[in-house]
């Protein structure tokens, strides 16, 4: 049989996948697992989404336009004015989610050997992106203590070499929360103008703040032909299934060629589409301050009872809906396997995110790990509260 | 500003957009424009579809399993079954339309630089692909006089190096029509054992035929573990926009691979699953015969009006919604353009396909230009009269 791919070889499986099966054998024996492992947040898509989807005239589901519905782009267009990113329609082309976005804005600017700049921890699905488009994650790691900002601009210009296309910032954070100053983003942005490099920026959490106020990479004027901002709709309005995202650029050249990536697969699905645009139109002014108010809640509860844990430590993260956390364990993957399959309180039991499938360098993370705090104030109290039970007892044993 | 990347440049522009202003142009200037020269299906989607979307609970829209939505996958293995294609849940993944699927099965079984060899004319899209892939296609030329049916065996080898990874064929064909015989796909399939191939096959119009019965790459024993079929509902249920397609496969390990990709970019479209699962739990025993009765007329409407032109030539396609057709002119794109641009019947004109665009080898396709029947009988009939009215006047410029 021919073999497959060194490319397919390099695409990792998703690292919470390996504790999926003892999940799965806990809850068979009768045990309560809290996910706070993946960030899907629990909060009901708009009735505006379900209702135009239910309206929408039952004909023919032709393809649509590559670019996206140009309504729908209109209507993105405005949103992203109202956050003060003056871009246009030719500035957009919709995507499959913010995963296409990203894999096609890798494919536009970096050959195979072609190297992006990436500070870890990092969401671990840009390796399969990585992977899939044959390009190198450079690490840059950022320190727990400093609630993981950037290092100072010498440290990231170490990683910076004659194959880097770009630097990729996350902000707000998955996975650690953390949202990046206009001086972090500016002292990127030198960097960039330095080396000749874009700045990929993915924005999907822009709205999830609990303190300031977002910057995005096209406030920065430095990056006007420099940034590339990958979204996706998913977490903002609780749409993931929707599958809807968008690569924005001021660079024409980047989006010709995204286009015509785009032309290749055809189109993004029609009805999310339908469905975002009615999202779009009837947002109202309370809709992002009642969101921030429920998670700023949920953080705030996690944070409490992280603190009553004997030697865990996290800093207040400003952002997203994750919180990364180190725990006085020599093991993560260890301990969450465990907690699922030796530990339980009256009979419930926490499944997380362990650290290293966040980080790119070998043995990072391995007392770390990412606490997604998508459930409800009291469940997601008693989440915590499970693991500081379990360390006590885990370090007993 | 930084290069983008050759990868990118490699990727082509859609063939029929070059038409597309002028066309546009022509309709501004109040001529009705009969368009054959895409395939986008005028039939209904089913009811089953838009009912199941309509009543779907409206809580949240979350990411479902990157496989494929279970039930879905299940009724997608009673589909395959009751296709003679013997397959269980493990041997499916849902992608994100037929575009995904084949993205995937390249990035699977190729390394940047490998080789797959395709029979030309093929459907332009394939070249976007293997451009984002990095992978060349490498072109076995078929004979209109042959009705496009592939050469024989040791005329496919030459075309067989050491990088070659893969033969993908495309049955019932577009942009030809053909319907690859048994015969064929077992000369092909001896191929593979030889050199050690996959077969790739795209069977997304698996049911557009008019004559005899189709034959799935999976219907030959020899090719159990190299078959690798990708697969659309877009045109089978006219659910263009719906973005669902799958990669079908016994080979454990390339599924294996797909799905690590298919992790990566979470899920396909929820909402589109849905519908496409109620689709196949209502389909009836008349909805591919009724189908089928209505493309057929189509069918035999275009052909009988192409053998009216002086000096046009085709073949009888027996399948899918294409005929690929030799004019008497010597460039098809200009002519193609002038029908837009310089030419109206009682104000009216049609836009076809220029054949070039089909092939990979340069000069190729030249006089041929691919009909989509994808308009109704009346319609159909009157857009290609309108060609033959075109060609005489352009004769005598």
């Amino acid at each position: 049989m021919p073999k497959t791919s060194a490319r397919a070889a390099n695409v990792p499986p998703s690292p919470i996948r390996k504790l999926v099966p003892f999940a799965e054998a806990a809850k068979k024996a009768g045990k309560k697992v809290y996910h706070i492992n993946i960030g899907q947040p629990d909060i009901e898509t708009p009735e505006s989404f379900w209702k135009a989807i239910r309206e929408y005239p039952s004909d023919v589901l032709a393809y649509g336009n590559a670019r996206g519905i140009p309504s729908y782009v209109e209507r993105l267009v405005k949103y992203y004015r109202g956050n003060n990113i003056d871009v246009t329609p030719d500035d957009i082309i919709v995507t499959t989610g913010g995963s296409e976005a990203i894999v096609f804005t890798m494919m536009t600017i970096c050959d195979p050997g072609d190297e992006i700049v990436v500070f870890e921890p990092f969401y671990p699905n840009y390796n399969g992106y990585a992977a899939m488009a044959g390009i190198k994650l450079r690490p840059v790691t950022t320190d727990p203590e400093e609630g993981y900002h950037p290092p100072n601009a010498e440290i990231i210009e170490q990683a910076i070499n004659e194959r880097t296309r770009a630097i990729l910032v996350c902000s707000p954070n998955n996975p650690t929360g953390t949202v990046l100053t206009r001086a972090e983003l500016e002292a990127i942005a030198e960097l960039a103008n330095k080396h000749d490099l874009y700045v990929i920026s993915d924005e999907v959490y822009r709205e999830f703040i609990y303190e300031g106020a977002h910057t995005s990479v096209m406030h920065i004027p430095e990056l006007r032909d420099r940034a590339i901002i990958m979204d996706s709709i998913s977490k903002r309005f609780s749409i993931c299934g929707g599958r809807i995202g968008c690569v924005v650029s001021k660079n024409a050249d980047i989006i010709d060629n995204v286009w015509r990536m785009a032309q290749a697969r055809l189109c993004p699905p029609t009805m999310s589409q339908i469905g975002a645009r009615a999202v779009l139109e009837n947002l109202t002014d309370d809709y992002f301050p009642t969101m921030k108010e429920e998670y700023k809640i949920r953080r705030d509860v996690t944070l409490e009872e992280i603190a009553k844990i004997d030697g865990a430590f996290c800093k207040k993260p400003a952002g997203a809906f994750y919180i990364m956390v180190k725990f006085p364990v020599d093991n993560i993957e260890d301990f969450a396997k465990w907690l699922l399959t030796d530990f339980e309180s009256n009979g419930e039991t926490t499944m997380i995110a362990p650290g290293p499938g966040f980080y790119a360098t070998p043995g990072r993370g391995i007392n770390e790990a990412r606490l997604a705090y998508v459930l409800q104030e009291r469940d997601m109290r008693r989440a915590v509260q499970i693991l500081g039970e379990g360390i006590k007892v885990y370090k007993q044993r």
